[in-house]
């Protein structure tokens, strides 16, 4: 991996150069290439749902009912911690409802070892799709051959799992946004994931739209943190987003409130 | 050790119930066979001080620049996560500045195996102290026997490393606070730490004074989360307190502001 990284911070500015010009200065730009699900009635949303609990005092009760709803509704899947997953899995395991689990969460400054160990253990446990974190400290310094080896290690222990890496978006400029899903990319994730919902500022349209124009077809672009209405949800939809993080989800199917704030 | 835990809930539920009854009802008791540092000049507190910097978005420059800090003020360690262990060994190396880690941080909500793996690789990079975190929602489910298992197999990772036990009492009744606290002493912690610093109620005196009575003479307390000034920090040290998490770390030593706020 290291062999092949070498030149990698040179690939990655040749590719952000290669960008739109807009696409670094705030302005929005068409997806290319790209057809928004069509959503008619807002229970369909619940087809592109992570239901989503990940608060560390969620106890086994609530992770109990919190599969209930999902079964009910129908959700994608439920994303809950790695200590969760086998439970959710055996909770499942007679639907279509798939676990997701989060990895180097919520912070993503642990260690690269550490990271594919989580991974390897919530897939042994049952998880469907994994959600990493990046090393956002790594990008911020500029060792984008560190960003990117972290992800790939965790592709690789992915398998044929769905991998999303989570960019923590609210902690990068725009250009450290833009790097860091060329970075993904590259590093054959499967979703590019805008937040993790425990920093202030959570997914924006604007953001979900850059992300889907890096991801072309070939990319899942997931929105998360702060969505918490139907309005918000389908907005996110529309500017490119074919899965969403939430823990809102019966207030966003519409029917009725949802506790969790994330 | 699921052996010998059988039983483990009706030995915990008997502990608590041979407290002293004010130590559930809030009201504050002199810690017992505890002597409190003597504190004599501000600086000296360096020496109970892991001096901490635990943000996502911390580049290498700001650890590089944390430990200068520790160098320079001698602090007793630095507290970082599991992802900068080895480069702040690294910087430490000819020192006597001890490297500290986080471990399920900060949710706590990691599988088992995963804290386990976390624990020995931040070993292995050099870590000579680990701050984990419970499982707080296995506490919640009153699965204590869960709650041993988690600490007990990173206990056993650590060896003689130092493993330091957040209890994140912010999210805790005063009852969940004083059984995990029990359920981390018997399962051979060396510290009993009050919180992450990641949710809004940090350390109080209060608790910090309960701790220190159930640690006794043979466990050591740390007090952590909101601690910003001297004022704080001695508080805390008269309650029972013998280690101090802090980022604000060269305010408390009246050695000037320190940016950082966890």
């Amino acid at each position: 991996m290291q062999a092949n990284a070498v030149n990698f911070s040179e690939e990655v500015r040749r590719a952000k150069d290669s960008l739109p010009k807009g696409l670094t200065e705030g302005v929005n730009l068409d997806p290319i290439d790209w057809v928004s699900p069509d959503i008619k009635a807002l229970e369909s949303l619940a087809s592109l749902i992570d239901h989503t609990i990940l608060k560390p005092d969620t106890s086994k009760q609530n992770i109990q009912a919190h599969c209930e709803v999902a079964k009910k509704h129908m959700f994608f899947s439920v994303c809950v911690n790695t200590a969760w997953v086998k439970y959710a899995k055996e909770l499942l395991s007679d639907t279509s409802v798939k676990v997701a689990t989060t990895v180097g969460f919520p912070l993503g400054a642990m260690s690269l070892l550490a990271k594919y160990h989580e991974t390897k253990i919530a897939i042994d446990d049952g998880a469907d799709e994994i959600d990493m974190v990046i090393h956002i400290g790594a990008l911020k310094s500029k060792d984008y051959n560190l960003v990117f080896d972290d992800i790939s290690k965790v592709k690789e222990t992915c398998g044929n799992k769905i991998l999303k890496v989570i960019l923590e978006t609210g902690l990068l400029s725009d250009d450290e946004a833009i790097l860091a899903a060329i970075i993904a990319k590259s590093a054959k994730a499967d979703f590019l994931k805008t937040s993790t919902g425990f920093v202030p500022q959570g997914a924006s349209t604007n953001m979900v739209q850059r992300l889907r124009y890096i991801a072309g077809n070939s990319m899942g672009v997931k929105a998360s943190g702060g969505i918490r209405t139907s309005e918000q949800a389908l907005a996110m939809i529309k500017a490119g987003a074919n899965r969403l993080g939430v823990s809102a989800s019966l207030a966003i199917i519409g029917a009725g409130e949802s506790a969790g704030s994330y």
